[in-house]
């Protein structure tokens, strides 16, 4: 079998054989075919595209490439989640705890943010003490006790996806649906939970732009789940607009945690319970709309916020700044971001506001930069709200005036401001299973 | 500007702007842009197209990427001409003398043959003391005094090019109508002629298959011509059937002498005939019949073959072979190729007939091996003729008797055996100028 011919088959667009799959994924793995060659096949999937068997096979074989994590032990019991990315998405530390106080485990693996994206990751490490470094008989004790753990993906979850996504940020080959949906569900699959709900974030501050293109992935990542044997489910929620109204990794576990206390953050709080409903009805096989009100009264009642104590507890960390929020790490400086106009803000560009937040010291350009995690963005107003010109909309936290300066001026580009009120958009826009 | 732009824009289906082909070309000649973002954009490239302006640009970019070989000095008196390649190709060895008999210029750079097609440098080097390998003061020296001159490629004609080319290779990448025609061109105007004829091989033993493709490439090769200010025409010639009867570096030139001297071997005159015509048409501003007339009277007066030997002689070559063959090498062993069934000869899969030359030892699989100059294929009879089963239709000359088993292997695979004669085509598809 030659790499030049699985190339030549894929650009005249015809379907590659399970051989030819398998050997594309093994070259990647051991390194024996040359990145120009890979890259060229990326070219042509995207261009190209894959049919359904050939993305389940790719996304099994680079499933495959690594370890894969056996929580078998566990039975059905199991049920990980995932987001496509977002501005403000801190479900996560609301939602595993929510599933978690109903009795169902959420070993989950995470990542940290890149670009206008944030990550679980950053977010938690905003905690005093909290470790995500956990060897896997330490993530299995602490989901066996507490009933859930996340933690940093281990560097052998997927290798095969690792070096392809290395080759597709550089090579203009990361918006394919196939290739999208085999990423995210090679690594889903190897960290081995049994139920899998995927979060598709869609608008401005997501990759995926319009509902057609949200829909074809998650209906193929649901597909690919299922093929594998788990029972997966997915959502199309809101990107247009920041989730909630923290942005930035401790103003954001500042945020959950008011959620979890019973702050009223409605756009958070819809998304929070419907995901959590999706893996209860996913784990428990009971319908979705039972699900929603277990969760919400896991919320409600506070016992998600006890979960959540006891996770913190669980992975080295102190729970403390739950009821003293001076103990996360804080902004040396605030500055106030006022309205430009008088009216209503018709829209954010998402992606933008996630730069502003990005350039105030929340985020990373590149993988491996550090980032400050006490820096971000705290609306007080956003899409559909009607504000005056001058009034305080934001608050910038950093540690320099220039990247508020920055910052601000991100924000400009990113709102618009009109005389009438904008349509509401939907908070969920559908659900997959 | 950055390279991941420049492939994003171009597998969006849009064009590339001047600024970006340069920085591309650039990039490639000094290897700052790496083979995996290069064969990328090459893939986006096959499967969406480059606009006429972008191919005319990205020739004149890799032309420019290293030495422009300067013959201002001869005015507009200077004809190269170019084969998109073939099997059974002699036609530089008969068409070059021709038109320098005639008074026009032929200075012509060369290559060597690779996979089934031969290339005319090894096809020289089988001449006794004949040199390929020229100064540039010695080419000009030789094309002053003698009229013509053909040399190796010297190393610095299009860098980029043979960058390119060999990324192409091995990605699948090569059969891209504004590729090949940039790749081809850009060479053909480093190498400095004003005056362009090329030879548009279609069929079995070509590279480009069908009639459509040929025409796009000779157009978009003319076109890329007459836009960098030299005058270019195009044949579309039949290369469905091995041209003239001898194939193999000695065998093809005792092919070329006979032919000059006088034998009647048909296709082969008739190709040698028109090539010249086009030639001496671009270079004189004489009509294409007028031209033809000229070229058959440089060749059958003898003239062609005259210049022929003043040529071997100014490369440093013997031409006592002209008039004694044994002193050109000649193969230890020859075999008897017989026709499997009586009729007519239906097809020749003449890429094949190629191989089963190559496998004789004349041809090479990759590039810098070593050729075997006395091997190769004799044809008795060739597509049309008829034959009787068991009749000797080919003479196989090699060096070692399981070469030659390979070799008629592969002859029955390639000939075609019919009760009815074929229609007969055309030697000459097209002109185009």
């Amino acid at each position: 079998m030659r790499m030049y011919d699985i190339i030549q088959t894929k650009k005249q667009g015809n379907e590659l054989s399970d051989k030819e799959i398998k050997y594309f994924v093994k070259g990647i793995t051991d390194g024996s075919i040359p990145d120009y060659q890979i890259s060229a096949l990326l070219m042509a999937i995207c261009l190209n595209g894959m049919t359904e068997h050939e993305t389940f096979l790719l996304t099994e074989e680079m499933m495959h490439s690594g370890e894969v994590v056996d929580l078998s032990a566990f039975g059905n019991n199991t049920v990980d989640k995932h987001s496509t990315g977002g501005v403000g998405d801190k479900t996560t530390l609301i939602v595993a705890p929510i599933v978690a106080a109903c009795g169902y485990l959420v070993p989950k693996m995470s990542g940290r943010g890149l670009g206008h994206t944030g990550g679980t990751l950053d977010k938690l490490e905003s905690i005093p003490c909290f470790k995500t470094e956990l060897t896997s008989s330490e993530f299995s004790s602490a989901v066996e006790t507490c009933g859930m753990a996340v933690i940093s993906q281990t560097a052998n979850i997927a290798p095969a996806d690792k070096k392809l996504y290395a080759l597709r940020d550089v090579t203009a080959t990361v918006d394919s649906v196939p290739l999208i949906a085999s990423s995210v569900m090679s690594k889903k699959l190897a960290s081995g939970a049994q139920n899998i709900v995927l979060d598709v974030t869609m608008g401005s501050g997501a990759f995926i732009k319009d509902l057609d293109s949200a829909r074809k992935i998650a209906k193929l990542m649901v597909a690919i789940g299922k093929a594998a044997g788990r029972n997966t489910a997915a959502f199309i929620t809101n990107m247009d607009v920041p989730l909630g109204y923290a942005i930035g990794n401790s103003l954001e576990v500042i945020e959950a945690v008011s959620l979890l206390k019973g702050e009223k953050i409605e756009d958070l709080k819809e998304v929070c319970i419907s995901l959590a409903a999706g893996m209860i009805a996913l784990v428990s096989n009971k319908d979705i709309n039972t699900a929603k009100t277990i969760a919400a009264e896991a919320l409600d009642s506070g016992r998600a916020l006890e979960q959540f104590k006891r996770w913190i507890n669980a992975q080295g960390g102190d729970n403390a700044f739950t009821e003293d929020f001076s103990l996360l790490p804080h902004a040396k400086l605030v500055f106030e971001y006022r309205a430009k106009s008088d009216g209503y803000i018709a829209s954010m560009n998402t992606e933008i506001v996630g730069k502003a937040s990005a350039v105030l010291g929340a985020g990373r350009t590149v993988q491996g930069e550090s980032v400050d995690l006490s820096a971000g963005i705290k609306l007080l107003k956003k899409t559909g709200d009607c504000c005056h010109s001058g009034e305080v909309i934001a608050l910038l936290y950093t540690s320099a005036s220039e990247r508020a300066d920055s910052s601000s001026e991100l924000l400009d580009a990113a709102i618009v401001f009109s005389n009438t009120a904008p349509a509401e958009q939907p908070v969920i826009y559908e659900y997959i299973d």
